[in-house]
């Protein structure tokens, strides 16, 4: 069965709590329980990875070749500073799509540059917890494709 | 039923001949029947536009307001350059979700600013004919949330 | 009888529903017929011209030399983008007063710029229907001094 | 009866000899005569201030507050450097129209940008001497609305 | 026969009229007798096109594909503003030539920058028509070579 | 009692023996015993966290809401690149002094802009070890005024 | 005893007055009478000055190094602009602490450089009237350690 | 007897105290008795004036028009700052020698810009008191030239 | 017999055996043949110069202005740095053409830029070989017209 | 007997897999066995960390001053972004060489600029594993002089 | 007797042709024999150098050191583009004064910038053939203070 | 055996005079002898070009290709402004090692962009004298692995 990594970057802990009128209600667990379900109708079984920690996220991606068939990464903060894990998806060379919950290029100027998005796949941004379901929905269908 | 406008911006008509190793070998034509197949799910009906002329799109965008409920766009080249889309968007206040067929990111520098979206509620790009899909998908989404 | 073109650029056509705290709750015909009026007084005559087509406003501009006298023009959108308007301005060689209904130096940055202006004889921006009535006085002064 | 404060930048007491291409012959109490004329008409009553000095003009505006209904000024140079003037005008609150005898979007590049017109309700540049008359008709216009 | 679309961008309806000092006292249909000219030596045929709409130039390049072997542009105001353009010019992938009635890199600053250049295998500006006949000319030469 | 969590960055475990002549010679556990000596007048408790990973200072951030009233952080090197860490402190919502030892505007050009001084109530560089103190004392005035 | 100068830039004496979200509701007399209180307590003198001209800031500062040992400023809107303030407080050579009411780095880009912090010791920032009383205790702090 | 205006910009009163090894020992008075001596050998008047005022350095260059055939300015801070100075003094249309004490294009990098600079004839900066004697004969030569 | 100064610039020696994806086959003898031949049929005379050294082509230049009527030029490396050689045309005012084998504006950004095209009355590049044979037409065309 | 710290940055524990065209087929065991067999020639210890986690580099450098005589290191990703690796390594003082496996300067073009060179006595890129026993042959000539 | 190398940079062998309203209508020739005479009353010895040639002007300087006491130089367009000879006066370590005939501030914008103004004691431009000689008179000055 | 040229840029005939603190005491032929013995150890030949010349060291570069294996080159000056010697490198098309005696990242900020850098294999800074050796091993290093 098709394994796919789902990583959550820094602060989505706080979600639910977080300023919910930029980044909508739902929990981090309720988030995964809603892909969960998704995932058993497309077929495919997902790891998730929550972490505060650049230097955790760059080793999960490195270790994440060999067992994974794509990535789907809201990398939050680390979006916009994080050459370390667009290295790291570069070099493992799975299929990423990059997911953010609001719509980046409606907020400040620092936020309208991701440098993770040159090494995905595509992007999908604005949606809340939709942005999550589409993008492992496009991540599926990627896959799909490519085989 | 609610009324969805699908604009399709500058040069896509040429979409299938154009570059395929970058806009995939889908015709509009094609597209626009998968997006009918979706939207019969979605119980949601489309109107279909594709025009190279700005006024055109600024034309039909204003008059949107009454008729539909929500703006599946992919402005193409206009999404760099053109204010008055922007502006009309911004006029009628429906909800518009923003597609890319390639990841804009991972091209030109001018590419990668849209001034389209920050009157976008959310922006899907670099999934070939799925972002469409996608966007539909997550425009329905967000007209039920809103109701 | 001096005869001016009066130029209202693209999405003024939704005047008065389009975002009333900015832009205000006249509609363009009402903002025609209170010109009229004024032109009555000033003794000239004005010729209309709304479009969201960049194409036709070129066009109109460069058929305008030899009927008209002057131009009053809110160029909107187009204030930011249109080199090829500014051409038209140039080319035709007649005095340009350029109008603007809100402030545009106290919005996004993006509007703060006009390709126009370098080409226009002077510029009002920020009151309303009253920059219309101010540019028409404007205009018909910067005429009656060049006789 | 409405009083309004008129505010003339620096070197503006040298009109009429100063570059007289490029501000006109009109002297400064030519100028205030003409707007003197003007006021009687629109029943209001005006108050002249000449300053070459940043802090005569920051402690005019800061001492309006009480006495005035609006503020008509031409910052001259300071439209381009004064921080300490748009303070001013922003602290005191009154409604302000800023005007410019020549178009300063057609000149020196570093003129094209005004740190006084963010506060102001709006500008008129480019008319000489009627930018001033002009600007006093939009501003008794904005005093007439918002009663 | 060898087909060449010949394209003139916007206000080159005005040549002969428009600042005479900078564009020449050659009309547009001067132009097109000149090139035809030239075109009957060369042993090609030339379709001309004179559009202010960037839509209309956006769709006959479009259409061009399959009906000639090349295509002649002066853009105009498009030059430094229109990616639908340059997107129509890659998608169709016929060999452009971009001329200029004047040198573009002596003039304003704005003026220096083309957004077609890049997609375009050689450019010629500066030489009044003569820019067009040596543009002819030069993809003439560029035909014969690719064969 | 009012609980605050003081926060030490990146490198200040080094304190006192780290460029003593741009950072002073007081190590931090004296800073914290002169901190609690201050608390202790000023009816506070504190907490210390020294880290230099971004990842435990995000963490310990996003729990500091439901413990403390405030926050006191030198986010020393991370002040200018940890979107991370400004994100946490902007979902907490905690009041947020920041202080920084060395006055970071007569430094390096890079040291000049703090991502995290737009989601702080207040800012205190350049006096030392008296910074610490100076910021202490702010904070609380701060969380009195807003009782 | 040990007398320090106290400087309020332009616009200060309107305090109280002028937008109180910002600048708060204590007015200039009602800051000097607490700094007074303060001072006494610290056991140095303090003399104050409030002025909108930069020429009279200038001159007080250059008269100041033989009377005062220590200068608290808060340059308000000369923050940005005064290079005559800087080079005249670089001139006397005494140790500058600099203030601001609200937070500079939290407000308008422009608002975000001093020319002033560079030969400043320290900058405090955004606690209101507080910013004064804790600028002065630093800079007491300060007098005391170069003893 | 030709008459020259000699004027000494903010900060300059301080001269012989303030940094010597930027701007040298030698005091205002002994700057002035020097030019003077120099005056005498070229056999023109001077008239000195020193001011921290810009308002009082615009008023003079503003009346100098009619008494004096040349201005030798140092504007030392005002130099990059005042736009109201170089209006004056193209206002009054004499010839302008600029200097200054210490080479500004060795210091800072906001001192590498003169806005002074395209209104003077020339410029003459880094050899202390000498910038001044070799400025007013440059001046004097100047003068000469053109009569 | 008009005389015209044919300049290749830097490593143009190279021509044949240099990168020949970009700039083509031909050597530089063989150019210098064909233009050479089409200067017969022009009824001019052809002086080539290479040379490496940008002192070299500073004095030919400005040796120019006696023997020449015109300047063929290929700035090579020289079109984006040697101010001196764009002194050195403009000194001597002779027409120039500048002309370019590849398409400097679809390589690197740093050749998007040349310090000589405004000093030259036109630009060709792209055509390899026949971008010099069409600068000498053109050339000689305007040296026809200026008779 | 001497000892050196080596450090990898991130990602390169995936050395040998990750792309082999841009950072070669060596694994880090392997370079490490390298740098092994020169230290033994060059007569120093070497000890080897490889982190992903930024605050681990910091520590193991904070940590360093004590043990080591020299740092070599390879800062990966964390090269252009990480201002507190910067801050540890200027705060222990010891003499650093930077290596890159990579020509970082033929790449995109933020991997350009390295926030760490500053502090680094030099660096070395673009040899592949060769850039380390260079950059290990040149830390201990360096330490050889400083003896 | 203390000898000067007076070094005139490319194309300075054209002056009196040259563009004479911008440059003047002496030749070197007499700015040199003015600039003899002026070394006589000054008792210093001349010796000139002009040279089209950055490498020329590079080993002139080189070897200036042991020969000369100081450096006269006008570099021309080498002021704008030559590190090479400011690293060559930088190396020799004499008192350069720099000159220019033009006033290069009030020129276009890429004369601005001197790359040998910070390596230079002083800077004079703007006095034609009098900037040579107020040059001298500078240079010497400096030379008598420093012995 | 294997032929190298080592080329040394402008001002290099200077050393072990030139400012010594930063590139060190050796001079050029202490230098070219140490790389000699290197070489002989490494079964390569050398031939040393110093040249103060942009245009001798772009034609020995031209010539280089036949000869030379590769090339070992410390461009000084011309690292930062000779795209001729970038081209050169580029044609010639031998593997370059780019080497500098000072750490030109730690320098003024004009030094920290090398134009060579793109075209070369690999750059070495900062170790005076030794980065030519360490430059030479690493160039023979590169030719072993490529043959």
């Amino acid at each position: 069965m098709t394994k796919i990594l789902v990583i959550h970057g820094p602060n989505l802990q706080l979600l639910g709590r977080r300023e919910p009128s930029i980044y909508g209600r739902a929990t981090l667990p309720q988030i995964n329980r809603e892909l969960t379900r998704l995932a058993r109708k497309l077929k495919v079984a997902l790891t998730f990875l929550q972490s505060n920690h650049e230097g955790e996220l760059v080793e999960a991606i490195g270790r994440s070749g060999k067992v994974y068939r794509g990535i789907l990464i809201n990398p939050a903060a680390y979006t916009h500073t994080s050459v370390a894990i667009r290295d790291a998806l570069e070099a493992v060379g799975l299929p990423v799509v990059e997911v953010h919950l609001s719509n980046i290029y409606a907020r400040e100027a620092f936020r309208h540059t991701s440098v993770i998005a040159p090494v995905a796949r595509g992007q999908i941004s604005g949606f809340g917890t939709e942005s999550y379901t589409l993008g492992l929905t496009a991540l599926v269908g990627l896959l799909k494709k490519s085989r």
